[in-house]
């Protein structure tokens, strides 16, 4: 503990580990493909646990991130955004090297690869199923067989499959929206692997965020899954219910600078350069009245074997750059906080986190 | 062009040279001491562009900004953020090695400075002015002359002052508000001068957030100003009037990976991870009706002398960790776009899209 003095992530490694485990068993129950997305941690011993539980192939979300994992032997890879033309020299490394897989959703990028690949690589086709990011609209089958169609008739591009990522489930209000988001979706892609089947005999259906991989029973049509954040979960997912408060892996622990009992606050050092801006709108019910409130982060007691329960009614109010606020509502907690003192966060958005402090010390 | 990439920042020279010295230039006609505060850009390039126009004396965030300007002879240097006594250790190589200001907000940590500090250091009440994020309210007169006296009291601490930060002017409505809230702020200030007089002789007010120092031609009883965001601006301080659009030095650039015309819809290489998550409330008046939207970032014309006047209804929508969304209602120019193309972003807070990105190019 004394050799935390500046915000610090730290991991449970069994906590973590069991999660994979989870996964990986899930996967292997439902006879589907488990692709894990490693934007979550970017992290080569974490990467090691999965490979511990036999996964060899991964997703990633950056031709940056890519080379990362390359590096270390990770031998295929799925880059899970749509493909960025400008790196194409570093995708023609990369293809030299390993199982490459991009992801498209336009003739147009089809055409530039078809140019400028030095080597003919696999592409998944991104389908919008209703999250509305990016991806062509699972209705829209005349754009869709037009970027097929492109490339098939292309010598450097394989069609690997269709990909769709149900990122509007986080914004889910129960388990029951979950379950009905990702089954609409499924079904949107079955109707779609006909077509796609015309044009690539191997071609399969990638699909797979955190809250209904770690939700749904039901893989009924999806060949692979790709859910990254279960690794570690988050306030978000507890929150949506993706995840029990024990399943969550990592905590951030920010130093105290200063205590204003009075106002019931505590200043850490713990900003959006740590935490990241992304708050979580929480409905509250507490002593019989209701409130909704903006949280950056929920404290837990930090203890000898890393951390335990949730403060009652504490949790980071605001952040700018390097301060985090937190307010207490709990007296006994706060009377025994002073400057110097460790606060355990468990940070709204797992993956921003990590980014933005990389290093992860494991407990 | 061809160079950039990936998500990057780029800056115009000449006019962050031009916002640095009519800073100085400000600062000198008002005869208070210039300290401006690094965190914005944490580049030794930029700190060189200060040192030439003769700055000395510089403000960070952080123990472990102070050590990498230090490292770069930046020898006074102003911590202004709660001392975090974890750091003690890098404090006392610090203190051993330049002149190093503290930031403190009660007896407490007085006390255990005392205790730990190898060598004397200079330290500054922090005051809370109004923005009540940190500091002891100015109101609170029995606080502020506790801690005093625990820093007169001991041998370790050497009183600088009283510093105070009014992060509220970044909410303000108009420049009336800005210059009202500044003007309290240096009249509570100016009520203490008296009292952190009587524990030394020597004691100064240092203010200065960068919408009050924009727009401010009255410094009365300042006698140091420490703005930051000045030295790039961004979207958020245009919005609140502390500058022109011509005065704004930061744009970063973003690949364009995906079009979707008739959504109205660029996706772009560049989201949380590049341009943070802070957003921006914008009240809007098109074609005679008014509407309020939620930005990322604003979108300019990308010239050959780097870019250009700002593409209307064309602004950063949303983000996700790697994605951005873009939604452009200007039809000529959404009809130009294409993947491969480069978007230049306006961010909404140029200090965490520098902070996430921090390689610089300067043009």
């Amino acid at each position: 503990m004394n050799s935390i003095i500046r915000p610090q992530l730290v991991v449970d490694k069994e906590t973590c580990k069991k999660n994979i485990r989870r996964m990986v068993k899930k996967a292997e129950r439902h006879h589907v493909h488990f692709r894990p997305h490693f934007k979550t941690h970017q992290s080569l011993e974490i990467g090691e646990l999965f490979r511990q539980e036999g996964v060899t192939d991964i997703t990633v979300s950056s031709v940056k991130m890519a080379h990362f994992f390359a590096d270390k032997a990770w031998k295929d890879i799925t880059i899970a955004f749509p493909v960025n033309l400008r790196e194409i020299q570093a995708i023609n490394e990369l293809n030299a090297s390993i199982q490459l897989n991009l992801l498209v959703e336009s003739a147009e990028s089809i055409r530039y690869l078809d140019e400028h690949l030095a080597d003919p690589v696999s592409v998944f086709v991104k389908i919008d199923t209703g999250y509305h990011r990016a991806g062509i609209e699972s209705s829209n089958t005349i754009e869709l067989e037009r970027v097929l169609k492109a490339a098939a008739d292309s010598s450097k591009t394989h069609i690997k499959g269709l990909l769709a990522h149900d990122g509007h489930t986080y914004h889910a209000g129960s388990k029951e929206e979950i379950l009905a988001i990702q089954s609409d979706s499924l079904r949107q892609l079955a109707e779609l692997k006909s077509l796609v089947l015309k044009y690539s005999s191997e071609a399969v259906i990638s699909v797979g965020d955190t809250p209904s991989c770690s939700l749904s029973e039901n893989f009924e049509g999806a060949d692979e899954i790709r859910p990254g954040n279960f690794v570690f979960y988050d306030l978000q997912q507890k929150s949506i219910g993706s995840c029990l408060l024990e399943d969550i892996s990592l905590v951030v622990f920010c130093p105290v600078v200063s205590v204003h009992k009075q106002k019931q606050k505590i200043i850490i050092y713990g900003g959006a350069v740590h935490l990241s801006k992304q708050s979580l709108k929480e409905h509250v019910v507490e002593n019989g009245t209701e409130y909704e409130r903006i949280s950056y982060g929920q404290i837990v007691r930090i203890n000898d074997k890393g951390w335990g329960d949730m403060i009652s009614n504490t949790y980071v109010s605001s952040v700018s750059q390097e301060h985090g606020i937190v307010h207490c509502g709990d007296e006994e907690f706060l009377s025994s906080v002073k400057p110097g003192d460790l606060m355990g966060i468990i940070p709204v958005h797992s993956c921003l986190a990590v980014n933005l402090l990389s290093d992860i010390c494991f407990i």
